[in-house]
C-alpha cells in the first residue's frame, strides 16, 4: 500500500486507528478455548467488529510465537483473513526484527513474500545493512523504532552524543539517508508527549506509528497536537483497551463500541489538527 | 545450563565452538528438497556430524520463519532433537527480540517455556523493561547485542555520549545492573578486533557470543587474545563456513571436517590464552 492510498483510507473512514491484535491466549474469553483455533476465531470476531472504524491491524508476533506452530498458523490465517475480507486495511507485523544483512533478507522474505503483510517493525540497533533488505520490496514499509512508549526508552534512546543529538534523533536523521517517507515510518510512543515536536522537526513528512494510547496512558489529543501533519501522518495503535475491553461472549461487540468511540475522537482530531 | 556447566563442557571438548544453524532452504543440497522436512533432515545430519566438536548450536530464527508454519515446525523439531540426543549442548535461539514488558514476557515464554532453549539473543534498544522478563527463568540466558559483526554496527553502536562513553559501552555497563554474568552474555562480533579489549574492561567475567569468524572475516586468534578470560568466556560461532562447506551429498561429512579443524584451533587457543 502506498502513502497516498493510506491517507485516502484515513480520510474516507475519518480514522487513523490501528487495532493491535495482541491476542494473548490467556486473556481471550475462556469459552473460545474449546475451538480448534481459538486465537484465529477471536481475531476474526474482533476484526469484523472493528474494520469499519480503523485503517490498520497490527498483530504482535510475540503473542503468536508463544503458542509455537499453532500460534504461527493462527497468525498466518489472521493475515489471510484480513487480506481477503478487508483488502483496504494496512497490515503491520509487529516483530521488531533486525539482523545482519543476509539474515534481515530472510526476515524480509518471511514477512513480505510469505505472509504478505504491508509493513514490519524493525529495531535500529544494528544499523543500515540490517534495515535495507526490507526496503527492496515496492510499496512495503519498514517501521523503525525511534522513541518507544515504555519506561526503558529512557535507558538508551535519550542518550545525547557529543553534539547534543539524542540517539532517537540520530536514528530519525540517519535512516532518512536509506529511503524516503514513502517506505519508512517511525515508532513514537504516545507517552512521549512533547517530544513529538522534536520528532516532527526531523521527520515532518513521515507517518508515525504511535502505540501507548489506552492501557499505557498516552493522550490522543497531545499526540495529534504535536504529531499530525498534512497527510495525517499518524497511525495510533490501541491493543488491550480494545480487544480485551470485555471478557464475556460479547467481547467483539464491546471491542466495536471501543473503536467507535476512538473513531469519533479521531474524527474530531482530524478536523482540528489536519494541516 | 549454568555458567559452570558450560565451562565444564568447554574443557571436556576443548572447544568453544557454536555451530550456527542458519539453514537456508535455498542453500541446502537440492536432493533433500524431496524429503518431507528438508531443513530438519539437513540439521539432523549437521548436528550428528558436529556434536562431538562443539558446545552450542545457534539456529537463527529468520531462516525458519521465512518458511512460515513449516519452518517453525523444523525449528521446534531441531531443538527437540538436540535436547534429546545431545542434552549437554547449549542451545541459543538467535532471535534478536525485544519489546515492551508485557510483550517481552510472551517472547520469554515462547523461547524458554515452549521451545525450551537455553538462551535467546535480545536487542537492547528498548531498555531495561524489554530485557528483564527474560531474566526470571533460572539457568536461562539473555545474550544482549552489544557490538555486532556487521558494517552497520558503526551507525549507532559507536556513538559517543557527552562523557565519551560509546553506546555499546553504555549497554555493557547499564545491563550489568539488571543481572549477573550467570544469566547474561553479550554479542560481540569477531570483526571488532581490538575493541574486544574495551569490552573486557567493562565485562571481564561475562561470556561473549562471537559471530563473524569465517564468512564474515573475523580472526579467531585476535578474538582469543583480547577476549578469553579464566572461564574461557567465549562462544565463537560459525554458520555458513560449516553448514554450507559442501553442497553435495557429503555435506555432513564436510561440515564435520570443518568443525574438527576449528576444534583443533580452539584447543590451541585454550592452551595459549586461557588465564
Amino acid at each position: 500500500m502506498t502513502k497516498y492510498q493510506l491517507f485516502e483510507q484515513i480520510k474516507k473512514k475519518e480514522s487513523f486507528l490501528c487495532v493491535g491484535l495482541d491476542s494473548d491466549i490467556k486473556k481471550i474469553p475462556g469459552y473460545l478455548l474449546d475451538n480448534e483455533d481459538p486465537i484465529y476465531d477471536f481475531n476474526k470476531a474482533i476484526i469484523d467488529a472493528t474494520a469499519p472504524y480503523c485503517v490498520a491491524y497490527k498483530p504482535n508476533l510475540a503473542f503468536y510465537e508463544s503458542e509455537g506452530v499453532n500460534g504461527w498458523k493462527s497468525f498466518e490465517k489472521t493475515v489471510a483473513y484480513i487480506k481477503q475480507r478487508y483488502p483496504e486495511q494496512f497490515i503491520i507485523a509487529d516483530a521488531k526484527r533486525g539482523d545482519i544483512g543476509n539474515t534481515s533478507e530472510m526476515y524480509a522474505r518471511s514477512f513480505f513474500d510469505v505472509m504478505k503483510v504491508d509493513a514490519v517493525t524493525v529495531a535500529p540497533y544494528m544499523g543500515e545493512d540490517s534495515v535495507k533488505p526490507f526496503l527492496i520490496y515496492p510499496d512495503k514499509w519498514v517501521i523503525l523504532l525511534a522513541l518507544t512508549s515504555n519506561k526503558g526508552s529512557e535507558d538508551f534512546q535519550l542518550i545525547k552524543d557529543e553534539h547534543g543529538e539524542r540517539l532517537f534523533e540520530k536514528v530519525l536523521r540517519q535512516s532518512q539517508e536509506w529511503t524516503t517517507s514513502d517506505q519508512m515510518m517511525y515508532v513514537v510512543g504516545a507517552t512521549q508527549g512533547k517530544l513529538f515536536e522534536d520528532v516532527r522537526k526531523l521527520a515532518p513528512d513521515h507517518f508515525l506509528l504511535v502505540p501507548g494510547v489506552g492501557a499505557q496512558g498516552g493522550s490522543l489529543e497531545e499526540v495529534c497536537k504535536y504529531g499530525m501533519n498534512s497527510s495525517c501522518g499518524l497511525l495510533v495503535n490501541s491493543s488491550r483497551g480494545i480487544i480485551f475491553a470485555d471478557n464475556s461472549d460479547r467481547f467483539a461487540h464491546s471491542a466495536g463500541e471501543e473503536v467507535k468511540k476512538l473513531q469519533k475522537e479521531m474524527k474530531e482530531m482530524l478536523s482540528k489538527y489536519l494541516k
